[in-house]
């Protein structure tokens, strides 16, 4: 086990460097988090498919639990139980779009290093022009469900729950359940249950309230997580580690166009319409999943109808609930209806990440609104949503409840409705018997190989180093 | 699957071309036996443990449901579900033993190339001279349940249940059931049922009656086993595949000191004594392992008590018998008790590889008894036995029944007993707590790691190049 402890040392002492100004002790969480007896148990695998370019090397690591698609590096890091994907990874030749378009000179790869990503997401579609070909994760240590979702990341800390979209980010600290999408940001430090989505058209800011937040998503000394939410994932952690158990469990009946991943938790009468993708980690109890639906990694369905062309993203979770058509529900939003008294969305709504509607009543948004915050009732929905037309009508400064905005609507809208068709045609969602395949008709025939660290001797817990080409 | 059929294709020319002097097409055999849809099913998997050194390297091959242990090199290969194995294999500085000792200038490895092993076990310990850095299997086809035994091997045919041990040979084509022992063979043609062992000291020769053979182990016109050997591992082919369906199986109970490979097959009341090793694919039921006893791969020990310190050797079947000590049972041994006419065997026999023994009535072999060739009873017993006094008192010519000896009756079997010593030792049956650990020890905690081929395209069934170091 020796190295694996001179592993998680590095990796402290690297990110403390980064964070020094914040006298900041990441030994704290790091110390407080590794159970050592976990990295044994559980494997890591990589999935294999022709639509893939396969490039895998891991050094000097331990990857427990975690999945690996697309061309990946990991040196020096623990990854544990982190759904690393890599299905978006451009190509050479394939641009980034910026101020001029950048080709790329080399097939893009993701590269972990020195790095601690505890039950995070990386999900590249990464956009940071400086590196097109290396989306990179170095002297990092993300906790529980963060979600490192397009962002290159340096010298960081991710709180619980965390969630970086499609920006760079060094030497920040980013609080508990907070969302961030702001291009680039160095050395700052994000309050906890903060929502901020900031480009050169518009700056969206909603901050949660401390003491809704520490119901939901808190921390403890250690900065381990605690609250509602992260019980709530607890508590069906176990049926995951069952997934881990059998090599090629029986699958859940899906039409052919469909994709529900053997990784994926399906329970009681779940169904599956066309064309829809359940990733790995997804959680189905009793959901009815309508054509063109997908529930990603980490997402959790329970009790609830999907009408169709749903997008439920990364960590996003929909209880007791009825969804119209084409609802985008973002990440990490906890949607908690409740047997008697059901959330009802009506079409084309956009639940923004890190969103909380718990209601104890009956309740129903209606078509075509954004909705964001802390949501329990009719009266709370006033203040916190806004329809559609009026957003795209907006132009400068808004105050709505504990939210602000500033610039342009129609962009903040375009932006947003641009990135549900983008994940909607990535996903298969329009796929027909010629066209428009997606991860829902390509990933169904994945070869998943199975990898375990060193048992025994002073690399216990390691991974011994592995390279995959072709 | 455009690859792997290519890779079949090449595979057959070379062969061909080895043993073009006997009008011999390989592709009479290949093009019967391998069955696409299988070598999709299963997966490969290699054993990680901190006590072998780990190097693999696997390109353009399918090696589906093969398992390897130490440093292995696989090229244009179809491996299928063969025990590569590799635990002794030299390292830098060791010596090979010879007129002269040969240092090892760096650690041995195997090397598969252009060949198909088809549900062969390799095995090596290997004592070829003229390259001891390299095990090497080259432009060669085994068939069903051959063993490859600390044999290098190019351009060469080996029938099913097939042992070549301890040699080197080139260009020859080796007949069903037929276990040869004889240094190093160019060009020459083996008949099926031959059992032969022979060095400058020695010649041991026992040829199987056509009709017998027929009956055991015969070929059908495109050399495909058939007979009551292939139908007893055949009715047990569906156990081994439950053991494929399970990532961590429940293991069976063995005390500490002993290893139960999480790849055999235990079934009814099976007893684990002390030190005891159980190779991956070996088949146990109702079975009771005495203290240092050993089951390597393919062997199949059914409704029999061991006493201890026995060896069952890769192949070795025991049926409805009562074992004495420190019985050795070599290759592909068929002992066929039944169970109202067990076969007792007492302390120190040494039942020679290839030996088949099916008695309808009770039979006992006495103690310090060297057994081969055919035994259905007493009578056959007398023509096919010889106490070990007897013949390590023995030189020059002697015959008995269909059994010819020529040469030193002493070095023999101190041949035999040394290398019996050899297995014990190297599988840890005299450990105590201090010294003398061996594979029962050290094989405990190995990790598996499971790969798989592509699925689709053009290369399905071909796995990606896989290149694993410490």
């Amino acid at each position: 086990m020796k190295n694996l402890k001179q592993l998680n040392d590095r990796i402290i002492s690297r990110v403390n460097v980064n964070l020094k100004e914040f006298d900041f002790d990441t030994g704290n969480f790091v110390e407080n988090t590794l159970d050592y007896k976990k990295m044994l148990k559980f494997f890591a695998f990589y999935g294999i498919t022709a639509h893939h370019p396969i490039h895998f090397h891991f050094m000097e690591s331990n990857i427990a639990g975690s999945y690996f698609l697309g061309k990946c590096y990991v040196k020096r890091s623990a990854v544990y139980k982190t759904d690393v994907r890599g299905d978006e990874l451009k190509r050479k030749g394939d641009s980034i779009q910026c101020a001029k378009d950048i080709p790329l000179q080399e097939d893009e790869f993701i590269s972990i290093k020195d790095s601690l990503l505890y039950k995070t997401l990386v999900h590249n579609y990464s956009h940071n022009p400086e590196s097109p070909e290396e989306f990179s994760i170095r002297n990092t240590v993300s906790a529980h469900y963060a979600n490192i979702h397009g962002t290159t990341i340096e010298g960081s800390f991710l709180g619980p729950f965390a969630t970086v979209d499609l920006m760079a980010l060094h030497s920040c600290i980013v609080g508990e359940f907070s969302y961030i999408q702001a291009e680039e940001l160095f050395h700052q430090r994000i309050d906890p249950g903060t929502v901020w989505i900031k480009n050169e058209d518009f700056n969206f800011q909603y901050t949660f309230k401390k003491e809704v937040l520490d119901n939901y998503v808190g921390i403890t000394d250690s900065h381990q997580p605690r609250g509602m939410i992260y019980d709530f994932v607890q508590q069906r952690e176990g049926d995951y580690e069952k997934i881990f158990e059998t090599v090629n469990p029986k699958p859940l009946k899906a039409p052919a166009n469909s994709a529900v991943s053997r990784f994926a938790v399906t329970k009681g009468d779940t169904q599956i319409g066309e064309n829809v993708l359940v990733a790995q980690r997804a959680f189905l109890e009793n959901a009815e999943m309508g054509g063109g639906s997908n529930a990603q990694e980490n997402s959790y369905i329970i009790n609830s109808k999907l009408a169709g062309l749903n997008v439920t993203a990364h960590g996003g979770k929909i209880i007791n609930a009825d969804m119209g058509l084409k609802v985008f529900v973002g990440f990490n939003a906890f949607l908690n209806g409740k047997e008697d008294a059901r959330l009802v969305v009506g079409n084309n709504c956009i639940v923004m990440p890190h969103t909380i509607i718990d209601n104890d009543i009956p309740l129903e948004i209606e078509e075509n609104h954004v909705v964001w915050g802390f949501i329990r009732n009719k009266k709370d929905l006033e203040k916190n949503s806004i329809h559609v037309d009026k957003l795209a009508e907006h132009q400068g400064k808004l105050k709505l409840g504990r939210m602000t905005f500033n610039g342009s609507g129609r962009k903040f809208f375009d932006a947003f409705t641009g990135r549900i068709e983008h994940i909607l045609e990535a996903n298969g969602a329009y796929c027909d018997d010629s066209s428009n395949r997606g991860h829902a008709q390509d990933d169904q025939k994945i070869a998943f190989n199975l990898i375990q660290p060193y048992r025994t001797g002073k690399k216990k817990g390691i991974y011994p180093e592995i390279q995959i080409n072709p």
